[in-house]
C-alpha cells in the first residue's frame, strides 16, 4: 500500500472514540515512577474481537491467556492492560495473577474473564505486586467513561519508556454512516518486526464478522507493526487487539469481506496503524530521527524484506544517521549482507532526493544538498536493487547515545 | 573443540615467527592520521596457500581480486594489505588500482601479480589515493625482514578503528621437528559471523598441501571468527590467509590429513585463531567487556548457533553488560526469538557460575556474587535451552557509549 492511499488520521482520536466503548485507568504502584499502570477498555457488550501477537518463543502469561481466550471464543468484552511489569518469566504463579486480574475485571464489568483479553508490558522476570494490582483495579473499572479525557488516560497507563503517549484515528464513511477506527500504542525499546510489536489496542464501530476482522488486522499489521524496528530484539508481550462494536450499525450485516466498504475501512485500518507505528519510531528509546528504509527492484518479496530490515537493525547504520553522516558504504553493505542474489553493479541508493550510489560506486553528490537530507528529523532511504519487480519498506529510528544510557540504566 | 583443547598462545608471536616469511609495513598517507597504513608479507618461495572471504555480496576490489587467484593457483608467494580505504564501491577503477599495487609489489617482490593476495580494510566508496600508494608499496617491500620488529610495524599498519595491533602464534612438535603457527588480525567494528570476519593473516612452517590446508583454516575460523560479533554487520573486506611455508619440513612430505600431527596442527591453528578472535572482541569499537555466550542443549546445531548470536546481536543485552545490569529477561527473550522450538520452560541460564533463571522463571540469586561476576572484564553466559544435544559458541563485547561516538564520529 502507498502512502497516497493511506486515509487522513486524526491524533486527536482515541480508544473511545468509536460509539461503544469505553476506558478507564488507574495508578497503583506497578511503576516505581508513580504513573499511571493500569488500563482498562471495554465494549458496550460482546463484540467481535480480533488478535496479533508476539511470535518470541518466550512470552508472558498475557500472551499465554489472551491466546488460549481467542482460542475458544471470537467475540470479546474488553481488554486489560498494566504496565511497568511484563509479568514473563514469572512461572506458573504468573499466570495465576494474571488470570486474577481479568476475574476482578470481569466482576466489575459484569462479564465472563474469558470474555477479556490481557496485555501486560515492562521488567521481565519479576512477580506482580498483586497486592497493589487488586486495589488497582476496581478504580480503572470505576473511572470507565467515554471522550477525550478518558482516551488520554488510557493512552497514559500503557506506556513504559515512552515520552508521550501515543493515539491515533480515522473516520470514514461507510453505507452512508460515519464510522471511526482509533487505537492507542506504546513502545518504544525491544522492537522488531516478524510479530506484532509492542503493544496496541484498536477499536471501530464498524460491523465487521470475527474472522474477516482478523484478516483486516493482519493486513493493516504488516505494512505497520511489522515493518517497524528499534533494536532488532522481539519483545515477550507483544500484542495487538482489535475490538469491532458495530455501534454506528447497530442492527445492521457486518461489512462484506471484498466490498468497497471492507476496502475503505481497510485504508482507515491500516492509516492509524502506520500513524502508531511511525509515533513509536518516532519517540524510540533514545532515537532522534526517524527513518523510513524502502527497497525495491529485488528479485523476491523477501530478499526485499530482508535488506530493509538489515539496514534498519544495523547498529553501524544507525549511528551515521544519528551523526548526520551519509554514510552509503555502511547502507549498501547491510544489504549486500542480507542474503540478495543482486550485486552492487545494479543498485542505486537515494537519501532522500539525493541518488549517492549507482552502478557499483559512489556518485559525487551535492553536499550541500545532502547536508540537508541528512539534517532533517525524517530521512528517506531509498535502494533499488535493480533486479526484479518486489519491494518492501521498513520502520526505524536512530542510534544515539541515550540509547545506550536508557538500556543500561533501566535495570531488573 | 573445548576450551581445554587449545594449544598454548603466545602473543610474542607474530607473521615471520614460523621459519620462511618477511614482513614489511609502510606509512603512505592513505590514513590521515599518519599511521602505518600498507603491509606486505611474503615466503621465500610460492608456498600452499588457503583463505576464506566474506559472503556479503558487496564486496571490495581486493575481495574479488584474491577469490580470482585462488581460483587460478593454490600456490602464493605473499600477500599485500592496505588499512584506511576499503577500496569497496570504487568501480572498475577500484580493480585496476588494485591490480596495480599487486603489479608494483610482485615487481619488488620478484614474482607473478597473480602470485599475492590482496587486502584492503577501512572507509567505503572513496579511490584509492594512487599517488601515495605508488610511493608507499616500494617502501614497503624495502623493509621486508623477519622478527619480532617485522611482526609488530606488520601488525600495526592493518589496523583501522583498532587501539592496538593483535598477533598471537603457538609452537608445536610435529615429526620431532618445532613448527609455529602465529597471525596477525584486525578489527574493531562491522564484525559479525557468517564468514571470515575482519582481516587476518597466518602463517606456518609446516608442510601442508592447500586442499588440507583450505579444510583446516575452514575449520579454525569456524570456531573463532565465525563465532564472533561486534555489530552484526558483516563488512564487505573481510578476509583470512593462510600460507604454509614449510620451512621447518624442507624437502619433507606434508602433514597427512587425518594423522596425529595434522590433529595437533589444527589445535594449535584454532588456538592462535581464537585468541585472534578474543583480541578483537578484547578491543572492540566502544567494548568495555567481553562477552562469552555458549548456548547447549538446543535440539539442532543451526538453533544453537541462532540462539547464541541472537543473544550476542542484541543491543538490549549489550548494553545491560556495558550497565553490569545482570538483565537476564533480556538474554531469555533474545534466545526465545531466534526461531527455537523449545519454550522457556526448560531453560536454564547461568551468568558467570551463578544461575540466574531456571524452569520458567527467574532464580532468586546472590545478589553479591551476581554482582561481582557482572563486574569481571570477563562475563561468561551459559543458556541451556534443555532440548537436546546440539550447542554453539559466540564471543561478543558489550555496547557503550564510546561505540555510538566512534561510529557517529566515524565519516565518509
Amino acid at each position: 500500500m502507498s502512502d497516497t492511499d493511506l486515509a487522513a488520521v486524526d491524533r486527536s482520536l482515541g480508544v473511545t472514540a468509536p460509539g461503544g466503548f469505553r476506558a478507564g485507568a488507574a495508578t497503583c504502584g506497578i511503576k516505581a515512577s508513580g504513573r499511571a499502570d493500569l488500563a482498562v477498555l471495554v465494549a458496550d457488550r460482546d463484540v467481535p474481537a480480533a488478535a496479533v501477537f508476539t511470535t518470541n518463543r518466550v512470552v508472558g502469561a498475557a500472551v499465554r491467556i489472551s491466546r488460549d481466550h481467542l482460542d475458544c471464543r471470537r467475540t470479546m468484552r474488553g481488554v486489560v492492560a498494566s504496565s511497568g511489569n511484563a509479568n514473563t518469566c514469572t512461572g506458573p504463579q504468573g499466570v495465576a495473577d494474571a488470570r486474577e486480574m481479568l476475574r476482578l475485571a470481569a466482576a466489575r464489568i459484569g462479564c465472563d474473564p474469558e470474555a477479556l483479553l490481557i496485555a501486560q508490558t515492562g521488567v521481565i522476570g519479576r512477580p506482580l505486586p498483586m497486592e497493589k494490582v487488586r486495589a488497582g483495579i476496581p478504580q480503572a473499572c470505576a473511572a470507565l467513561a467515554a471522550g477525550p479525557d478518558a482516551d488520554a488516560a488510557f493512552a497514559e497507563a500503557i506506556i513504559t519508556t515512552d515520552t508521550r503517549p501515543k493515539q491515533a484515528g480515522a473516520r470514514l464513511q461507510v453505507a452512508g454512516r460515519t464510522v471511526t477506527v482509533a487505537g492507542a500504542t506504546k513502545g518504544v525499546g525491544m522492537i522488531e518486526p516478524n510479530l506484532a510489536t509492542t503493544l496496541a489496542f484498536l477499536t471501530t464501530d464498524a460491523a465487521v464478522a470475527p474472522d474477516h476482522l482478523q484478516a483486516m488486522l493482519g493486513r493493516a499489521v504488516e505494512a505497520s507493526y511489522n515493518a517497524l524496528t528499534v533494536d532488532g530484539h522481539p519483545s515477550t508481550s507483544d500484542t495487538v487487539t482489535l475490538l469491532a462494536g458495530g455501534d454506528a450499525f447497530e442492527g445492521a450485516d457486518p461489512v462484506a469481506a471484498g466490498s468497497a466498504d471492507a476496502d475503505a475501512l481497510q485504508k482507515a485500518l491500516a492509516a492509524v496503524c502506520a500513524d502508531l507505528a511511525y509515533q513509536i519510531a518516532d519517540d524510540a528509546e533514545g532515537g532522534t530521527k526517524v527513518i523510513a528504509i524502502r527497497v525495491t527492484g529485488a528479485a523476491a518479496a523477501d530478499e526485499a524484506r530482508a535488506a530493509a530490515r538489515a539496514i534498519a537493525n544495523s547498529p553501524l547504520v544507525k549511528c551515521a544517521f544519528f551523526g548526520g553522516d551519509p554514510n552509503w558504504g555502511r547502507i549498501v553493505s547491510a544489504a549486500g549482507a542480507a542474503g540478495i542474489t543482486s550485486g552492487p553493479e545494479t543498485m542505486r541508493l537515494t537519501l532522500g532526493d539525493v541518488v549517492v550510489f549507482e552502478a557499483g560506486a559512489g556518485v559525487d553528490a551535492d553536499a550541500d544538498r545532502l547536508g540537508r537530507v541528512m539534517a532533517d528529523h525524517d530521512v528517506a532511504v531509498h535502494l533499488d536493487l535493480g533486479a526484479g519487480d518486489a519491494e518492501a519498506r521498513c520502520l526505524t529510528c536512530d542510534l544515539s547515545y541515550d540509547y545506550v544510557r536508557i538500556n543500561a540504566e533501566y535495570t531488573t
